[in-house]
């Protein structure tokens, strides 16, 4: 069941801008979904929306409360939970993305059942995943993988999305994070999923669909990360992606919370391959992501052609330079142009 | 905190052999910790243990009632609940592999609690592990991996910690799966872990040890199984194995549940090496324990010599032939007799 949209932001009392980082990129990629910013005495974040009380809110039409703010462990303050009751007596759904689960608060669980409401924790899955079964299904699929955690794999769908849409392709971003879940309104988080589900939740993330149509699949993690490179396996064999984009944060010295060295985007292109063949024997790498916020324009321009050159494959960041060059690579090798018959 | 032995084993009222598996094999690998048996009127199975009643058992001095059947669905029938609630009031603590968990039961908790009893449901992990880190630990590890699921990977293990113990090794099993936990009394079942923390959960699995101790991990399915690759892939990161033996049924004609063939087992290595050095650059394969229930025993031995020539590497049927070849192997390979220095 998606999270219905309009959202009022709920930003409670977080001390800075940080803490509402879930929150700013919900507003990045879906200012037309969010109506307004709700905030206690004391916010320090601002989403440079309206300030709207809930039934303000609630008058122009918003249909969930969004708590997409980090708290201090993830735990949900218990001054919060006026303001989450009042928008369940008011009609509102409320959707999380805190550790803690909004039906473990007995006013918030009673405040839901007694007004007939949703409660979304996206952090957790209540939902029930078969086994993934590797089967091919119909239609196209992209999946974003990494060196690392953290260099643009969600981004980079995103981009992807809003890119291909203006060029009237059948796309859809599909999340697998929480922050994704909430631009999306659906999704897994899928480091929170059993680990005997991991692939089954993607091939429910991910379904048959029409043989044009381009699910663009945020990945998550690294095969060479460590701590979760086994998520990032279970992902790519779910997600049987026709076509991956490496991700790539050329600064980083080693991999985020672990001690060990990036791989190099050839390793990352190579092992996508050979472990993706079990469930796409046609997998191929369409493109590089690079970001390059740290460089200046020339030296990211240099790093983007040099990138290009060595592997074959457009380089991009998204984020300075768009993707345009990624779609075209898409169209190239697919031949999958808006409306047109299927390749294959 | 371990399981305390010796166990009572309950077989309820299930209606044939196949039902007691998992009682079976505790019963095959621990028969000085299984007393006796507990059965229903109508029970069909028998371990072949003295059939005893809670006091009588009690009185021999049994610590835990295993539950170590399965019902249609993993469910705990009502009329079971009697028995439970018995051995607890008895003081024994209750350990289960259903998936419905005992304490979900208000009369297992309510009789839990008020005899302070422990409930164990080894289905279900309540630990909270930290995710991995990849730092290498001190000790040696050698882990079982597979060409599929259910293809001899406990079995390996076990057989490797009996022979290694009777030649004086400080070896012990760490169990990755239910049974495996019974038989162990700890461990970890790996396939029930959030997707976040399977190498973390392996790493507090198998912590830092005496460099001559060997822990002896029960792998899972398999780097080639559609469904969980990804819980394999997190199992090989945690357990940065120095050695790892392939495990393989000859007779499998595609891979547990799926479609997909089998990958062979030079596959299986490449790939084991290839992830494996990420968290442990010596990873090397011991040896291939093949299957050979369906062969006749001139068959088995042309496999089992073919299948060593090919890969230069010692290959058993370990119910069959033993493994003394795959502990030579050990000790050629890492010259770690019992008791000496490491070599590294």
């Amino acid at each position: 069941m998606p999270i219905e949209h309009p959202y009022l932001m709920f930003l409670g009392d977080v001390p800075d801008q940080l803490a509402a980082k879930t929150a700013s990129g919900i507003v990045d990629w879906r200012p037309e979904w969010c109506l307004g910013q709700l905030r206690l005495p004391g916010c320090r974040a601002d989403l440079g929306l309206p300030d709207l009380t809930i039934p303000e809110a609630k008058h122009k039409g918003a249909r969930t409360l969004i708590v997409g703010v980090v708290n201090a462990g993830g735990v949900l303050p218990a001054h919060w939970i006026e303001t989450i009751v009042a928008a369940l007596e008011a009609g509102l759904d409320v959707a999380s993305g805190l550790h803690t689960r909004l039906g473990d608060q007995p006013a918030i669980a009673q405040a839901a059942a007694a007004h007939s409401r949703q409660l979304f924790d996206v952090r957790h899955s209540g939902q029930r995943f078969a086994t993934g079964k590797g089967t091919k299904r119909s239609g196209r699929r992209l999946l974003t993988v990494g060196t690392d955690c953290s260099v643009g794999k969600k981004y980079t769908v995103l981009a992807l999305e809003r890119g291909m849409r203006a060029r009237s392709f059948d796309a859809d971003f599909r999340a697998t994070g929480q922050t994704g879940v909430f631009i999306s309104g659906r999704g897994v988080a899928i480091d929170a999923v059993v680990a005997d589900f991991i692939s089954g939740a993607v091939e429910w993330l991910s379904p048959a669909a029409d043989p044009t149509h381009w699910d663009l699949i945020e990945g998550q993690g690294s095969l060479f990360h460590p701590s979760f490179a086994g998520v990032s396996l279970g992902l790519l064999h779910g997600a049987q992606p026709d076509a991956f984009i490496v991700c790539h944060e050329p600064t980083r010295t080693h991999m985020r919370g672990v001690e060990h060295p990036l791989p190099s985007i050839g390793e990352v292109i190579d092992l996508t391959i050979r472990c993706g063949r079990l469930t796409n024997p046609a997998i191929r790498c369409a493109g590089i992501a690079i970001n390059t916020q740290a460089l200046s324009e020339s030296d990211a321009k240099a790093l983007l052609g040099a990138t290009s050159a060595e592997h074959g494959l457009p380089a991009t960041d998204p984020v300075r330079f768009g993707v345009d060059d990624l779609i075209d690579r898409l169209v190239e090798e697919f031949g999958l142009l808006p409306g047109s018959a299927p390749a294959a």
